[in-house]
């Protein structure tokens, strides 16, 4: 649609070569279909090393059904998610989890995406009341929807006040590699101290593709059960494998979020002396947040195609993927500092 | 996982080339997400003009997500659906109608997976009665599970029957083009007594693409959001319209539908003259059904993977795909004969 | 609204004087709300120690919702229910169990409305298959919906092979009073095999009162909490515990029930020998089942209220009370029979 | 439990005696069960009378299912319920609307517990937006959960907007009463603006009696079905009923709700001046919210039985009741001032 770069999201890009080329290569003569053959076996378990996951990883389809599959493993009907305000769950899933998992979502707004222990603890003080909803989840995204990243020091403290609260923790990993790219550590730092999580690829170059990474053998149960349930089981699975199997290859899921990361880096620094601009938040993955005033907001959105997060506070949202090149990015800067200077 | 041909199901086969070829083609550059890309514009289009459905199109990713879009759109929740034992909704869904819609399933039982006016009739007694589900839709699937086909005056019939009866009208159509090869009509001819139904692509030489076709435009409303709260809006929706588009390019849905058919034909034929193996079922579709003695069933389980539908009556099922040989037909019949032969 | 008696249902009858004089003496002065009160912990341990139940036992105030409470706490979302065709739970609770716990039953067909572990085993199948639900709770009614009743050996059987299989067994009680007055038992006899069972009050003299009774230890965790969210906890739970209190002084639940056992006997006696009228089922509860001409029926719905049980072939159902008496059985089977005479 | 008069709650309070006796007057021999009796007849017609209720009124047991009844009749799957944060249907209902509908709540902060056109409007900016639930309903409460009455006025702004925008009016009203008696006009008044509305008899005198009145008469599609769906058609229905014929002779409801009001009012003047004490909240119906030290309250509650509203600002609910007396007001007034001077 756009014929220029878009910065709205890192889905408005395509599909990664390799990812493309590796479904062609599994296209070959029959397989068994839902999920019992060889690339899809195989895709699994690479992905279940990679994570240290003692459970089992279940492919889908779409990140919203991630999310859905990875709370059904861990709530009870009367159970709770506490979740920031701002989680794509609560916020971009037209009520997946209410309407599927007839779960209420207990929300903490925060400054930056992150919960914190004392944020949590904020939201326990219902525990043993029969008229409330019981918090049993802990939900963070991470990397998180205002693009900040958590440490793995603040990833463990989570983890061991959850364990010490009973709360299990999860993570909407819809853009884990970017975390994992930011922090310069492994898929199984980041999942240590989970007991659920979700690897994203859709947002890294697969066309469809997403895993959710059990970490602990007990919460397996019922899995496969609850994804063919969920509509999310495909038959031909093997397709799905076999864009994890491309993005696994060469560790092309870490190249690609690097390379989006480092081009989110060079848009902040190019965009930090446009008169007018304010960055808003860290920018510690592929997510620029900035606030400029309405009239320049207008102005670009006619060229291009992206979101505007907070009305009010006009700030807007622009986002790089993989395939973003040190090119487009000038140019846009460039776009915006004309855009600011044409109007003063 | 299986070197030879697999007679299991038309999911054991790959993707049509045509179709790996399009999704490659649309992988230029950026396209806005979640379905407002030029290609999804275009299949919907296509799909809609080949149905005459005044409503939408809606893409979704499995056929189960299908099913419960498209019932999701007829039904209330104290609302019933009429389908037969049989039916793919009922019996393989692990439930999802049940969990997802909270809807109860009415079954009849039928001699070959078809309904019929006085079949849907005997269901219809409790209406009024506030104990009871409401009966509201009767889902069909055309072709049937058991590979049977409705004509058009049979499709006609129903359509008619619940107009008269304030029913709505339902088919699965994760096999449409088998019955559309089979009767020689168009899809419009098939749609025309529906509310809903799906235009399944994976089974025909997809990927993972199924298309819900709303009839009436006032049964779209909300169909946007459903489709999201369900987990089946793909946000790289272009290359689910890339399947249909490669699909629907040259008609290679119907040529591919009329190969499989001819196969199963060949298979049947073929087969006819085994001592000891008896069809069961008509042969309508891509769909062989037989009895045959148990020991011959397990010798030939050895060589290949197929469901046996009935252990008590030793019913086995074998399907036919879009890339069936006819040599490939050849040698399972010579198979089937020699394990009968054997065993005398 | 009906003059004369009422053979329509046990739930036409009023509440017992005893139970309505129990709810005034409760009527003193504050309580703490939502079942913390004196008079509900007496009612449930008494309760309790009736059916020697270890886990505990939780009021609620309609059979529909005892059943959904008592299979919530059984139940994951993608396993089944195994129950009769004619089991209340799936035709009289206008889809409650597929609404609330989004479960799917599995229906059995049988002559007399009971289980066997035969007829069971016809729906474990599917056991392990994805595509299926998982059988998982076995539910009977005792005594069933056509009055009959299962034997202490009977239920032993049922709670072997569940115990064996790995099945939960529940059984709908909402005329348990009237199984333990026909076998002469108590009701831990008949709660012995059971994981939960629920105890009516409803229909054996309450107002509206039915008590969920969790046999194990372990099935309780989050019962309280469902029951709220399931809209079933009443604040000023004294006046249904109040409801139990009068039912179990001096047993009174016991005399009820035995009382209306013995009508119904009478009334089955009374209407052996009329023309044209022949019993259906076994007379083994509250419930008498006779077919007869269908301008029989027509008349004698003309002067009472009843259920015509099968339209076709011509069954009704006729049941006694808690207070039914001697003179109201004679005169309905002289009513009977003068409608068989007047018509021939 | 407690001796001494209970101020923790309305529904500590028991039965009103005409209730109970309206109870024992309709025991009389046989009724037609759910709802098709004389009793439930009239009490449903005299309440829609009171109300003006074009759509028809559905009795039920307990407020949450009031609740969950009359959002089921206004909302599809996709869409969702604006409301204060500290509505009882979100903080208080163990996440029943979530499990049963499906429902997302959009709650809103606000002082006082009440909605305003304002507060509603910063909620609806995501309509059209598919990855949101749509905003669709608008829940009240009168009074509301802070003891606080919406002005006629108010009610009227909030109905106009309502329609304006497209969106469905609800008021929670287990207290309706307290607002009829506070603002001196009558239920009609009240529901004028609204599309559903529920009048609570329970916490107003009754045993457990809700009303759901549906004001249009194309909202009462399928709520007979909802009902016994959810769990809440009570099959001697009678006995629910009477309870409503007994708080609408004579106005009892009225009466009783003034006596609420007028005893909080005397509590509140009473309380003034307690040194460190400081009332919280208008008083406007039978609630008075008040923050006072700690230690005071840990020794109040030695002696009875009340909620601290917030823990963190030491604030207290106290609540009267229709049997609240002028002396047991005067007493604990009395005693929480010896708690403050004892303590200083």
């Amino acid at each position: 649609m756009t014929a220029r770069r878009s910065f709205g999201s890192d889905n408005h890009a395509g599909a990664h070569e390799a990812v493309l080329r590796m479904m062609a290569r599994v296209n070959q003569g029959d397989a068994v279909a839902y999920g019992e053959d060889r690339w899809t076996e195989r895709a699994c378990a690479e992905i279940q090393a990679l994570f240290g996951a003692r459970g089992g990883v279940f492919l889908v389809l779409t990140g919203t059904a991630a999310n859905v599959l990875a709370l059904s493993l861990l709530l009870r009907p009367y159970e709770g998610v506490i979740c920031p305000e701002s989680a794509h769950l609560n916020v971009d899933e037209c009520g997946a989890p209410e309407r599927i998992l007839g779960a209420k979502l207990l929300t903490v707004t925060t400054p930056d995406g992150k919960l914190t222990p004392a944020l949590i603890a904020s939201r326990l003080g219902d525990r043993g009341d029969v008229h409330r909803v019981q918090p049993r989840v802990v939900a963070i995204s991470q990397v998180t929807e205002y693009g900040t990243c958590y440490t793995l020091e603040e990833l463990r403290a989570l983890g061991e006040f959850c364990r010490a609260e009973g709360l299990r923790l999860y993570a909407d990993g819809a853009r884990l590699a970017n975390a994992a790219a930011r922090l310069g550590c492994s898929p199984a730092d980041l999942a240590a101290p989970m007991d659920v999580l979700s690897f994203g690829g859709t947002k890294n170059g697969a066309v469809d593709a997403e895993a959710v990474v059990v970490m602990a053998e007990d919460l397996v149960t019922g899995a496969a059960f609850q994804r063919k349930q969920q509509t999310q089981l495909a038959s031909k699975m093997r397709y799905v494998a076999a864009q994890f199997l491309g993005l696994l290859e060469d560790r092309l899921w870490l190249r690609n979020a690097t390379r989006a990361n480092l081009m989110a880096r060079r848009l902040a620094d190019g965009l930090r002396s446009v008169p007018g601009l304010e960055l808003w938040q860290k920018v510690e993955s592929n997510a620029v947040f900035a606030s400029l005033p309405p009239a320049h907001i207008e102005r670009l959105q006619r060229d291009g195609d992206f979101y505007v997060w907070d009305q009010a506070g006009h700030v807007v949202r622009w986002m790089t993927a993989f395939d973003t090149t040190e090119a487009e990015v000038d140019e846009f800067v460039a776009a915006v500092r004309e855009t600011a200077q044409g109007s003063t």
